[in-house]
């Protein structure tokens, strides 16, 4: 073995798999190759940024350019890797210049990542209007929010942001109104960050509630909780398209089912967030397996289609721990943990990346909200079960201890075996780390019935008695006795 | 079947334990017997109403008696059982006046609970010297606390509570400072409550650290967060006596470990619990097998060696979810949920009323603690295990995020297995209800590689990329690994 350990992107997958890779085998070579010129941010933490909550943008960054070269790893910026030779085990690499240079690889990590996707519309070129992808526009997004006489370029205090665009958006005067276009998680955060921001806001989504992974019951308690804080939420209210030449002017949106004609509503700024698909080009005409959404399909250690070559992070594939089938549910505890793995795995010392549960949690405003497995009866049957499914409200705290709040938890189980499938919570009172012992339950193939003799804590300041997990699992487990 | 099911004890096993068994078999007849006046209140709280957090002694109330007589249970308070003849079938009942009569049933459940133990002193006729063991001790305390000008009467506005004692101990003049004798978790939130309340509150431990069973990290943490709070905490301190004729004037506290003599601290109230103990005493002479701590022993069904007779809540013993063996711990969930289950067993559905895993949790003003499973390396070895464990501060939160705080995360494994053996986290956000991870990972046996694999939520304001917990499996597996 000469030739090095090769990444492909230094954000979370590619910088845990070079680490762990340094230490487990510190004899060898491992080489980071990064399109751009920001690495390891904390792409989660940009609508707190947004909102005004994180002071600084450097306090998202994981790890510095120099942290990185003190572990070891040779980090290689403004390299894009533009086509992979399975067959010779070799990359070609080329600058910003368009020079090119050919580099061999003993194993190939691709980790490059996900982007966004705007729909129908394309926000470039249109002043005001936004996609929440990278610390580029997070940057640009708060000039834009920002009155021109009272931004802080301070801010955005990190050398590789695209200083021109934020301060070309700095000196535009600032927003009254916005549009989030999508009611996703990221729309969700937007929404808050904006109104923080001191702007009307509106959210408008294609389908009847938000946060459509989150089931019904979580995304309407959330619309609930944008609305008490005065954003105003638009559902079954698909965007048609972005109005304005320069700048935006307003949101066109569709006729509602009553099939009225399109309608514009005015709006200084507009985020779009549809969605995102995986970067899986790079290996575009290598033969190599597909899973869904496109997302390179990967086996139990991380390994692709490919002799010697792993993906990991937005762009992969991972598997689900209910279904047992590949699965692409892009988060960040999945990039870094399947980074690390294949880190350990190259480095002599194979480690399973693990299944994941489709594990997330997000909040609006003082509401939290998390879901956990097969929630959509649909996506359910479609795997083979028989889904049951039963919601309950239920008091976050003994009912005379002060703060107590309405907890909403969904579970859905198989009908035939009783195995739990899915789960959520909201409420205002540490609702989402509930989530977790519905993911550990999940992972541990428990039965409702197991679950509701769960010896879960009970101390009147956190939880009542029966804990608002184990009423629901003692409801749903009625419904499956009856 | 035609004699009742007769239950002994109408708290939380005994009245959860009817309940069931009237919806389970509605025309089949329950008797409850309670000795006393109370019934079905919610004695975690109390600490929470000495502080004030509670306003009104009914809130602590579950079930008034006309809701338990809605239910279709015979509820007959002022009665005590005094006797068994498992042989015959039947209890002996004997009323306040002396009056004594027979009860013959055809399933018997012992729902006595437990008694606090005041370790070598007796509070008994010592004005300002109390335990924390029921409703009536906490309106005398809380009567005691007050200021004769500014009690409330209205605040122990419950028909049975011993208004005369409540009155009595109103009229003294309000302590300044007080002492509390054992630093187990009702000792910390009485500390709490009464440092609420104004006093001046040294608390005295026998041992190291306060909070034994919840190992030396969590009861440090606990201590500093009752010394931030004014609160003066003495370990290794054991109280010798209390010193006062009619009303306390001094604890005595023993030579520490140098050998010195006893010291005297002056103070106007001492609130003692160094422990409880289960009411076992009903079946003596019955020949029924007891099991640690003298709790009556009990199969996976809550049954006693004696034919058809029951037992449940804390004084009876439960499945340990670890060792599998019989354990004591008694608290408020293995209570309820012990009787839920045996209600439906005698009423035709047979159902398991759990294991345990020790979980519990336990708040001294804003920091949170929460044990679970075998964590004392003593425990852990004596039940065959090979302990190893380690000990983590993470952050609550990503780092950026405000509010994230630092979070102590022991876990405990099995150096041959791996298996998860028990855990701790200790701090100020969300800490508690993490323990309910921890403990489903117990109940299903999972191995720490396991937990490390968790797909746990990760979003910045409730969570890092990996959580607290993740983070101690990851530091612990590095150790089993090493």
């Amino acid at each position: 073995m000469t030739d090095p350990f090769v990444v492909v992107g230094a954000d979370a997958a590619g910088l845990s798999a070079a680490s762990k890779f340094r230490r487990e085998a510190s004899d060898r070579e491992v080489v980071v190759f990064e399109k751009g010129r920001w690495i390891s941010y904390a792409y989660c933490g940009m609508p707190y940024f947004v909102a005004g909550y994180v002071d600084r943008m450097s306090d998202l960054l994981s790890l510095s350019p120099g942290e990185v070269d003190e572990r070891g790893i040779d980090l290689r910026r403004g390299r894009e890797v533009v086509a992979v030779d399975p067959d010779a085990k070799r990359v070609t690499v080329e600058t910003a210049a368009g020079d090119r240079s050919e580099q061999p690889y003993d194993d190939l990590l691709v980790a490059t990542g996900a982007r966004a996707t705007t729909g129908p519309f394309d926000v470039r070129g249109v002043d005001g209007a936004f996609t929440l992808h990278d610390m580029d526009a997070a940057a640009a997004i708060d000039a834009y929010v920002a009155d021109p006489e009272a931004y802080d370029p301070e801010r955005a205090d990190v050398s590789a942001v695209d200083r021109e665009r934020a301060d070309r958006n700095a000196t535009m005067s600032a927003p009254e109104t916005a549009a989030v276009v999508g009611g996703g998680y990221v729309g969700v955060e937007v929404a808050e960050a904006l109104a923080e921001r001191g702007l009307d806001v509106r959210v408008f989504h294609r389908s009847g509630h938000l946060l459509s992974p989150f089931g019904e019951t979580v995304g309407t308690r959330v619309e609930e909780a944008l609305e008490a804080e005065g954003v105003t939420v638009h559902t079954d209210t698909p965007v048609e398209a972005l109005v304005g030449d320069d700048r935006i002017e307003a949101v066109e949106v569709g006729g509602e089912t009553d099939g009225a004609s399109p309608e514009r509503i005015p709006v200084d700024m507009a985020v779009v967030g549809v969605g995102i698909r995986p970067n899986a080009d790079l290996l575009d005409g290598t033969g190599v397996d597909l899973g869904p959404g496109g997302a390179i399909r990967v086996d139990d250690h991380g390994r692709t289609s490919l002799p010697d070559v792993y993906a990991a992070g937005d762009c992969a594939t991972a598997r689900h721990a209910v279904t047992g089938e590949p699965d692409w549910t892009p988060l960040g505890l999945t990039a870094n943990r399947a980074g690390r793995a294949i880190g350990a795995t190259v480095g002599g010392d194979p480690t399973p990346v693990g299944d994941i549960a489709g594990t997330a949690a997000v909040k609006a405003f003082d509401t939290e909200a998390a879901r956990v497995g097969l929630l959509d009866p649909e996506a359910a049957v479609e795997a083979g079960f028989a889904p049951v499914s039963e919601t309950v409200t239920a008091g976050s705290r003994s009912g005379y201890y002060p703060g107590a709040a309405e907890t909403d938890v969904t579970l859905v189980a198989d009908r035939d075996t009783g195995r739990l499938l899915g789960g959520s919570v909201a409420g205002t009172d540490r609702a989402a780390v509930r989530i977790d012992t519905l993911a550990t339950a999940i992972e541990a193939d428990m039965t409702v019935a197991e679950v509701e003799r769960l010896d879960l804590a009970y101390a009147p300041p956190f939880s009542p008695v029966w804990d608002p997990i184990l009423v629901a699992a003692k409801v749903l487990n009625g419904t499956l006795d009856g």
